[in-house]
């Protein structure tokens, strides 16, 4: 089975390269070959029992290397994120939306030549959504996005749901949560501190919380982001109809529940975490659902989550050292 | 107040040219200029108070002239419709996706040269619903799309949803049921037998009709469709939030009901209508809502819909004269 990976030097894109690496399989198939697209030309991911090609280019030009002949899965996660698409307007609607034209025509090439029409499975995220922090989200919501990233994975969904109904793929689209805890270093992304509250204490650094300790958030650990992907990947899509997007099985907690989780695995460490209000920040991330009820997500088998107190180890375990050389904290 | 209409040589179009020539005003205020647009240069509608320029062109390269400096209201209309979009994948989502985007970025050079927020007038479609002939849609349905057509207008929904939230320009997006009783010839919609149905036996012509008889649609008629579009262009968009998108208060009727009205207009006229089953189109309109409740609408003060004798009549006064005479039937 040959698989490609566009974004595949991203955050989430490396860590999928790797578990494929460590697996060989994929859906109970082998994997034969794996293609990395991203901006810059992402690193291969070490001990790979399968060839590894690795590309840079631009997605909206997407090189047909890319996703070469006979390719069945296609992880599509090559984005613009929520602060830099509502920062540039035309980069967000480029690369999130004519990013998907390209994949998709890219897929109908392959089908038009006599392939199988390729799994894509594409990442869209709970921005899509807008809500109070006193609902919780049925799998039938509308998506009424307060940002643009949001609005053009909404529109995204929408046009591989189409492409899917036409036969030129198969799409998965998977609302993503907030990912928590995202390794590196804090930045602009009004969703920075989520990760931030547990990464800076855990590696002695002070870090400001600007939301209240009561602040709901719908979230996912990297680890079940990845497990999501490679289910979609592999599952039955016949039972999903005309409906290619999932609302898959996150938390629901406080950002008091994930700081009790950081002293559980490190007493004392929330000692780093100042309340600094920011208003900005408060109503930006104010507009994300804080919960949903996932249950179409559990029929198509999606994992459950683990506890909240395993998101914090599986950082330290994954990720803790690596960030702390990357920034020169040893 | 200057206006444009983009698709200005549609029935629509054409339609709305003819009531602004007519009124003078729009929204209380006097209509100081028309530009109509379209790919083929669109007639000027006889009479009006106004200058009118008319302009033919692609809507993708939007020529700075369809939407000039100062304009505030903005109808577009410009669309490849529904069979067209699924016969031709490309020529879809290049209309009405690009031809979108071409339209939001004509307002945000008006708003970046220092002008206020055009109003943007968007024409989406009940077909971007999917739906069982059982169901009756509440406002927050969501768009499960089973056609082209439906995707990519839903699509464009969120894209000016988006554009209003920036400021670039103030949207209201009218998911207009099957517009009945259509002049001309029967085209290329799915949806051309509705109106069909009543206008080739006004014409003491035979038709086909490809559903059943209880076959249930939700309708409106031009007449209703061009109020709609004018309130639109004229309301206070302050209380809808980042929710631009309407169902307006059509009709849910059945062809049986259709039939029954042409009849109280023109006895006898149904022997013209002929039961031939067409299993394409049936797919087709099929997954259409033949219902809605559209309450949201009515708050924001769309008017109701007349009884649908009326819209049977309502074609005889306004177009059976010019449709007959059109197609050389005198």
């Amino acid at each position: 089975m040959k698989v490609s990976i566009l974004g595949g030097g991203g955050f989430l894109g490396r860590k999928l390269a790797a578990r494929l690496a460590a697996d060989g399989t994929l859906g109970g198939k082998q994997v034969t070959a794996l293609t990395l697209f991203d901006m810059a030309e992402p690193p291969a991911p070490p001990g790979a029992p399968f060839p590894v090609t690795t590309l840079a280019g631009d997605v909206v030009d997407l090189p047909e290397a890319a996703i070469p002949p006979g390719t069945e899965v296609v992880f599509h996660l090559a984005a613009v994120v929520s602060a830099a698409a509502e920062a540039d307007y035309d980069l967000g609607r480029r690369v999130n939306l004519r990013g998907t034209d390209a994949v998709i025509d890219a897929c109908r090439r392959l089908v038009a030549a006599g392939g199988p029409a390729p799994r894509v499975v594409f990442t869209s995220s709970v921005a899509s959504f807008s809500a109070t922090q006193a609902d919780t989200l049925p799998d039938d919501a509308r998506q009424v996005p307060g940002n643009s990233y949001g609005a053009q994975k909404a529109a995204a969904e929408l046009i591989l749901a189409d492409a899917s109904r036409r036969g030129f793929l198969d799409a998965v689209s998977i609302r993503l949560p907030t990912v928590i805890v995202r390794p590196g270093r804090p930045n602009k992304a009004a969703s920075s501190f989520f990760s931030a509250i547990v990464r800076e204490p855990l590696l002695g650094l002070d870090t400001d919380l600007p939301v209240a300790d009561d602040f709901a958030v719908w979230v996912c650990s990297p680890r079940r982001a990845v497990d999501w992907l490679l289910h979609a990947a592999g599952m039955d899509t016949s039972t999903m109809g005309l409906d290619r997007s999932i609302n898959p099985p996150g938390i629901s907690t406080t950002v008091a529940h994930l700081l009790q989780a950081l002293e559980e695995v490190q007493p004392g460490a929330g000692a780093k975490v100042h309340r600094v209000e920011d208003a900005a920040i408060a109503a930006i991330v104010g507009t994300w659902p804080p919960a949903f009820e996932p249950l179409r997500a559990r029929t198509l088998g999606f994992a459950p989550h683990e506890p909240l107190v395993e998101v914090v180890r599986a950082f330290v375990e994954d990720d803790l050292a690596a960030t702390r050389a990357e920034r020169g904290l040893d």
